[in-house]
């Protein structure tokens, strides 16, 4: 392979998959899940892997450069957008977690995150607008009306139409609770007609679907303040007849896209809504229940966000090591002596040795943590037992701020790194590197700010039932530690010592917001953020060398068996000591960033 | 001021330059420097602002659209680039701590390097064809015969010409030692005929001035392999006849320019030399002495580089500050209990505070150190005392490795911190922040990569005198901490902790070292350059509070002052510590990266 092309990281998925979660036997049990086998799961990899290294990767290179366009009152995506996206639907990989009934494949969401990590490694800009389609659909699959499941649902998975989520305005970003677009009665049952403008809207407008779905968030007439007074509306951009055939143009028209940094295929939308005529908009589940409607796609927006992390940490690796065999600069140092000495690969060199290790170790436990949560999401929604279901709903709750924000906060810092492996060429549009820099970038940012992440987890999360998700997720880690020293690993002290340092980290912070001390808290947000995803992922990098050593007890050492163990030394000693000090750090109760002589307002 | 508009940090600039360094006097005393004061060098950074503000700014943003062009064999610069540097070249601004007697203005360098942090700021892309001029005429300054700097001189530091560097060549990135470049003897006098390929040579051709002055590395017959073989030639674009006139035009062309991630304005050339005829160069210095003339340029140029990052990170803290007093959004946390609540300005949202506290600490403490190695540089170039000259020598040398990674790496991360500030709106090309991370990205790469410069500093740096011009700086560090101590600050302790892992750390490095064990070494020479940089700024840190805390006493609290004693204890609480954990990561001896099941070759 070459250090431009894209390859899915095949065997690492399946070590996860297979190996690691067994996902073939621990969802076997599962009725939805009973028709499909490991062979089945294994077959789809390989032919998402196909696509994405044949057809998407080419249109993501070019895409960014062309970027879509705003011609006409539309947008226009790229070349090859139209064709890939035909491609994907064909092929059932917009639905292809979503239920058999519904037009989807019903794979469980652990391979089908396998398979938006292949797809948003190949290409970001064009995956969002999948992503989007099936969010939207999955939202109306859990809180839509029959009818409008009969409507929308089969049409969304399959492609045939594309759908959004509406929720930022120019005064509403973070702040989702100062939404003003209106949603007045329209005296037919059901039916409102929404005003207002909603900006920074991926896939708002494009030519690839004959429809498009948008959930927008909206506030009806006596509203009350607030995200408690918001509801949540489908939009249809040409409204959709009692037999299902498209009729007249909706009136919600983009009206300008963003210039962006990166993912420039993808479209980011101003939308005016009801600007020129009424602009009709059905209400998804109750009036009022807004906010919780949109979190439940939320929450799955933002697992995708954290695959988008690990495919750019994971596309940054191979692209990086790619380049490191092949690229021949400068003497090996044990030769540095002998003045005959020639160049050699720079994969020799201790400085890039360590940073293709910091590369592997990331993205593998990213992979680790991303696809665990993903089965645990496959639990949650199917599993019988009441009491295991609740503890994986929980566990996801409690952990996808982390991985949204761990996640795409690294892949972003892996990007770089892959930057600087390439040197001189990394900076040049002549390698992929730059622009998955910039890609990357935009992931901490969209569905809420990591900093809105870190909120998310220190105000609400760790509040659940008084603090028990959390406690429930250190016992358990604290157990499976044990039996990782059990199984004759010394780094299962470090991490249990970790585990430690977050628990009572996660106490110190709880007595300040007891003490009504909240500012200084949430000053410490982040930090405890990123500790908490340091922590995780040292666990992940110890289950897999658990496994590792299993195995290789039974089928003898493989390169990719061995790493595992490589990972856990090299994460528990370079990267895992951050997260001690990242504790004391935030113990410390310093406050200087609230003293208030800083940055007074003008 | 708007979160769109560059603004200098001039106060903060006269604090370290005057309050704490206190050039004023302590340069003083040299005879160079008898014609200034203080109110010179004020009147010449406001002066340096006005441009940096009016002039160089707006066609920072326009030329990151436009781009420099590669047009008929030539580069155009952007619109605006021409105007502005006759501006510079009129005003003095190129050889702006240049001798007087070849057309400079011969200020100390520490006011130069505030002024090229002001341009870097204001606009990097445009600054660079500026700091290789300088950069270039340096070099002959120091090396050439009085004929060369009678020839070059003037017209350089006038910017009447431009100058380049020659580096680079396809197979010679890192390893400067496989430059293949031929200089054949001419059979004139110290005139050499060149042939080969130059690539990324910034500012390699321009429209700018009239003509450009190349200084290349080039191997003579019979030159020995490497590094020791290497020679530097003088190379004009135009030949240059006895009495000063422009001649022929010399056979170096630009074949073409790189597209790049950022700094688009600053042509990245390839250079063919001798390609359609004789590339007349002209040999500097003496025959194979090309690197040690080399590096005298180099030297300069990573302090120029550091004062990138350190422009990059100010820039980015101005930028935030600008945009989160003025962008409402969500309630004040004090606030959050009441229905009524309204949104407020996202400065007094604890999260934008601790990310504005951390751009406020990293710019200012590396403002810091900057300033303090061009004060010596200043000393070792004029002070007369041999020992001090060199201590002051040895200081800079040592330093600049980490001045220029750390910086470099750390402006990027500031410009990363910034964009999140900005939330979704960082992310478009509305505000300047995503062109200031790409444009900051390139720093951490030319000049040496940060993976280079730590080998320098562990390699090379450490090793002079056995170790003593590291210990020189222990002792130093910590006799200041004592003294800090004693001025009251309890923090002077964590840094004194930390100098003393650093020292601890080094003296590892060096014992693994002797026993042969290198390559387990320089696995650890990026962390341990990080953890340098990182204790470092902790010492401006600490220096900055205990001059504000004197002038506290006598002048007053103001907030300038005031934040300079919130710095220090943000910074010993909140990074200081990542310096420890680096220091136990470093000497735990793991070397997993080299296990050589890793990343076999193709």
């Amino acid at each position: 392979m070459s250090a431009t092309e894209f390859r899915a990281s095949l065997d690492d998925m399946r070590f996860v998959l297979f190996q690691q979660l067994k996902i073939q036997e621990a969802l076997a049990g599962f009725e939805v899940y009973e028709d499909f086998d490991q062979d089945v799961y294994d077959a789809t990899l390989m032919e998402a892997q196909k696509i994405c290294e044949e057809v998407l990767h080419p249109i993501n290179i070019a895409g960014d450069k062309e970027k879509a366009q705003f011609v006409d009152g539309g947008v226009v995506t790229p070349k090859g957008y139209k064709e890939a996206w035909n491609l994907c639907a064909e092929g059932g990989w917009i639905g292809v977690s979503a239920p058999q009934e519904f037009g989807g494949i019903g794979l469980p969401n652990a391979l089908g995150l396998a398979v938006n990590e292949m797809f948003s490694g190949s290409a970001e800009a064009f995956s969002i607008y999948m992503g989007l389609t099936g969010g939207a659909a999955r939202d109306i699959l859990a809180f839509g009306t029959d009818e409008q499941k009969a409507t929308y649902l089969e049409k969304l998975f399959t492609g045939q139409w594309a759908g959004t989520m509406l929720l930022t305005e120019a005064g509403a970003g973070s702040a989702v609770g100062d939404n003003r677009t209106k949603a007045v009665p329209s005296g037919r049952p059901g039916v409102y007609h929404l005003e207002g403008e909603k900006i920074f809207i991926s896939g708002g407008d494009s030519d690839l679907a004959e429809n498009i779905i948008h959930l927008a968030l909206a506030r009806t007439p006596g509203a009350p303040a607030g995200t408690k007074g918001l509801s949540l509306f489908i939009v249809p951009k040409f409204l959709v007849s009692e037999d299902g055939e498209l009729g007249e143009r909706n009136d919600i028209h983009v009206v300008g896209i963003e210039h962006k940094l990166g993912i420039n295929g993808s479209a980011t939308c101003t939308l005016a809504l009801g600007a020129n005529g009424p602009c009709e908009g059905y209400l998804l589940g109750e009036e009022f229940k807004g906010m919780k409607l949109m979190f439940h796609m939320m929450n799955e927006a933002r697992i995708g966000v954290g695959a988008q992390g690990v495919a750019a940490a994971d596309a940054a690796y191979q692209y990086a090591r790619s380049f490191a065999v092949e690229r021949i600069q400068g003497p090996d140092l044990d030769d540095i002596a002998n003045p005959e000495s020639r160049s050699v690969e720079i994969v020799r060199h201790p400085d890039v040795r360590r940073n293709l290790m910091t590369l592997k170790v990331m993205s593998e436990t990213m992979r680790s943590l991303l696809y665990r949560l993903a089965y645990l999401m496959d639990v949650s929604l199917h599993e019988t037992d009441e009491k295991a279901k609740k503890k994986a709903e929980g566990r996801v709750d409690l952990l996808v701020p982390v991985l949204k924000a761990h996640c795409s906060d690294k892949g972003f810092e892996m990007a770089s790194l892959a930057v600087q492996v390439f040197g001189g060429y990394g900076y040049t549009t002549e390698y992929p590197v730059e622009q998955l820099l910039r890609d990357a970038r935009i992931s901490a940012i969209y569905e809420g700010t990591n900093g809105i992440q870190a909120m998310d987890l220190l105000g609400r999360k760790l509040r659940i039932k008084n603090g028990l998700l959390f406690m429930d997720w250190v016992q358990d880690a604290q157990k499976f530690v044990k039996k990782a020293k059990e199984a004759g690993f010394d780094e299962a002290d470090d991490v249990g010592k970790a585990v430690g340092h977050l628990g009572a980290t996660a106490m110190y912070l709880g007595q300040l917001a007891m003490k009504k001390q909240l500012k200084l808290a949430f000053l410490q947000a982040s930090p405890f953020l990123t500790m908490f995803g340091t922590v995780l992922l040292g666990i992940e990098a110890l289950e897999q060398a658990v496994v590792a050593k299993e195995l290789m007890e039974t089928e003898g050492e493989t390169p990719l068996l061995k790493g595992k163990l490589l990972n856990l030394r090299f994460y528990t000693r370079n990267i895992l000591p951050g997260a001690v000090a990242m504790g004391k750090s935030i113990q410390s109760g310093d406050d200087s960033a609230l003293d208030a002589s800083l940055w007074p307002l003008a």
